[in-house]
């Protein structure tokens, strides 16, 4: 397998897709995007009130190596912590790292209108309503809804969690792949702007409500609304399910979330109305198959509690440009080296994501858990090459998520026998770090 | 969902379908089997040179329950336990139980034939040449490639490890599947009788040359042939690709299955002519959807190291026929018991089967495994209704597989322990065995 050819098709239009053809295309190749759905951009702008997404480093790096990164940046709200609102609307403020560090609220929409707009620039096209229903491996063609078939030298999907190009593969023989849903959907409800026109409450946080089994949380826009998302069970006795009246909802949103409720202007009517969504984790193995491959949530959907889903995307479009550089071509040891790198890496982020829905539902509330991450910001000023916290290592770095997942794992177990030293509380400021540091 | 009509529709006419027919028509269904393959029957006898599969315990008694198991007894051969093959050809043998306790070599195809003949005699209609590509959960319709479309009252998919009834439910959301492949393959080859129309070895064993990370196996034949099962890595220095010509193969066994290859009159030809063929592992959840159900292989694939595979499927229609004596029709309560019940047994046979491979290609031929179980097999005979050993509550017993791995857990946990006593070779027999067994 070596393609020194130059024609590059790349199933789905969205935040990797997109990303992705401008890496390519300044590399020379000529690139054609093929997207099922129609042109966003042509539909009118979408609002500030469209989903929104943490972008952070990784992401931010991959940007930036195309030279957009001041230009996003402009989109973004900046979110240095976490805001946990108690039963009784109580606030207190969890920083997500050190002085200066912060994720970033954006817009998905906005972000991925800009995307597409700049890969124009490059000279891609982007095909809307081909909706691609077979891919052939060894020839690179895909074939559409509409009766069209393309052949080109190589073909991405980037088509998202439920791509056509990984259901292709999955036909295949010897194809690794698993698809598992968590028991909580998710709701997305609107939190208006006030009547003055400002923020309902503070922009500069990613605000949680933790609950134990679910959780509300609420992202700043642009246009000073918040997009609140209540994760909550699908079935049992606090579940979608149960909440079957306007009644209902209210009084469960009194009892639980009752210093967000005067701000959810519209909630009765929202919630019966917008979709309950479900939250997948695809992983697979081989990425690669012919002259195709996976990239973004096609490889690897996870859940979104990490905040890291287009972040890893656009890592893996980093990681593969940075291939491109060393090989040359999109050749056989590119390939193998970009699935031997990023796999792991994949299954790492999923495992991640799992993971932080039951610390943002209920750890973020836990006195344990506010003293650990304590004793690490202390561990950390002491000895900031040596212990990085996870959430940093993850979030804040470049480190390899399958890396940053191992690290985590030996901190945590040191945490676990600091954590159990009697009177801790009192006195943690005493422990010798010097000495947990060296069992790392 | 309450399915009072008495409709039924099954596709797939293999195993697990054709004694599931059985079962429902014995309880007054009109069941009608639709086969996307054409009648087996009508092609000819399958000979004895089939795949065979080892019957035991569970699919013996659930064709008792439809009153055939002494009719299909008399195609089976006994095997009691297992002959080890080093490399000198040295014989040693390994009893799979107590005495008088085996299991079954059955061909696959002649038992197929069999139950379909079965079903028939019971008014079961199988339809064959009906490759079905789509279903209606709610309607209970199946539609097939031939244009033919059938509404009954209630479906199940028997329909195997690729199973349509199960790619249907795979499209809907929230349905938990993964499809795992080991890194190995198979190949099957024929050790035909001798001249003077004798087995070339010993039949009331099945053979296995264990070879560290690759494995060839013996299963006994009606006509006094066996098949041979080489399981074997796919890529990699020792694999199926490194074996390239003739002059390969042969020395490949005569340098690891010394004794073996005198009998395989036909290597070379089968070698390169027979398929290699890979062996997967399926999950899903759930299994229940509208008015269908999976069942078998199409609910749970398992790779065949535990000779479990029909053995579950089987039992699955045992359990299914309780539950509808129990229940007194398919409704609601019994399909969500079905799935309670199964799902978790189904999970722990599957990773049973995977972690049996490893015994069988690995640990057979060493020491320490030999002498855990000669231990345990003097703790079962002091202690017959404490400690029965994992293979035995897995193939002779109808303990769940659910709880038979977790007591395999615990017993293996006190096993290490009692195999890291220093000198365990020579003074096993003075443990204080009364103490080990108040350890589980």
């Amino acid at each position: 397998m070596d393609t020194s050819g130059k024609k590059i098709t790349i199933l789905g239009a969205g935040l990797v897709g997109s990303l992705l053809s401008i890496f390519l295309a300044k590399k020379g190749y000529e690139v054609s995007i093929y997207e099922r759905r129609n042109d966003m951009r042509a539909a009118g702008a979408v609002g500030g009130r469209s989903i929104n997404l943490a972008l952070s480093h990784r992401g931010l790096k991959a940007l930036d190596a195309v030279g957009i990164k001041e230009k996003i940046q402009k989109s973004c709200i900046p979110m240095p912590g976490r805001m946990i609102h108690d039963m009784e609307g109580q606030l207190s403020f969890q920083p997500y790292g050190k002085e200066g560090q912060f994720i970033n609220s954006v817009s998905r929409g906005g972000l991925n209108e800009l995307l597409m707009t700049e890969a124009e620039t490059h000279g891609v096209t982007i095909h809307f309503e081909h909706k691609c229903i077979e891919v052939d491996f060894e020839s690179a063609t895909a074939t559409f809804e509409n009766g069209r078939s393309v052949t080109s030298d190589f073909i991405f999907g980037a088509d998202g969690a439920f791509s056509a190009l990984r259901a292709a593969m999955q036909k295949t023989d010897r194809f690794n792949f698993s698809q598992e849903y968590i028991s909580a959907g998710y709701k997305e409800l609107c939190m208006p702007a006030t009547a003055d026109g400002d923020f309902a409450m503070d922009p500069k946080a990613l605000h949680i409500w933790p609950r134990g089994e679910y959780m509300l949380i609420a992202l700043p826009n642009l246009d000073k609304s918040f997009t609140c998302t209540l994760f909550f069970p699908f079935e049992g006795k606090v579940s979608f399910e149960a909440l079957k009246t306007e009644e209902d909802v209210m009084t469960f949103f009194e009892t639980n979330f009752k210093d967000a409720l005067p701000f959810l202007t519209n909630l009765q009517q929202e919630f019966f109305e917008n979709p309950t969504s479900s939250l997948i984790t695809t992983r697979c193995k081989p990425w690669v198959k012919g002259k195709t491959a996976l990239i973004g949530d096609a490889a690897h959907a996870v859940v979104p509690f990490y905040g890291q889903g287009m972040n890893a995307g656009f890592e893996d479009c980093f990681v593969f440009n940075q291939l491109l550089e060393k090989y040359g071509a999109i050749n056989a040891e590119l390939l193998h080296e970009y699935e031997a790198l990023r796999i792991p890496d994949a299954n790492a982020i999923a495992d991640l994501a799992l993971y932080n829905f039951i610390e943002m539902r209920d750890k973020v509330a836990d006195e344990k858990f506010i003293l650990q991450k304590k004793i690490e910001k202390k561990i950390n000023e002491l000895y900031p090459e040596k212990w990085v916290p996870l959430y940093s290592m993850t979030t804040f770095s470049d480190f390899r998520y399958s890396e940053a997942l191992a690290m985590g794992k030996k901190q945590q177990a040191i945490m676990d026998s600091v954590l159990a030293h009697p009177n801790i509380e009192e006195n943690w400021e005493g422990l010798d770090f010097e000495s947990i540091i060296h069992l790392l």
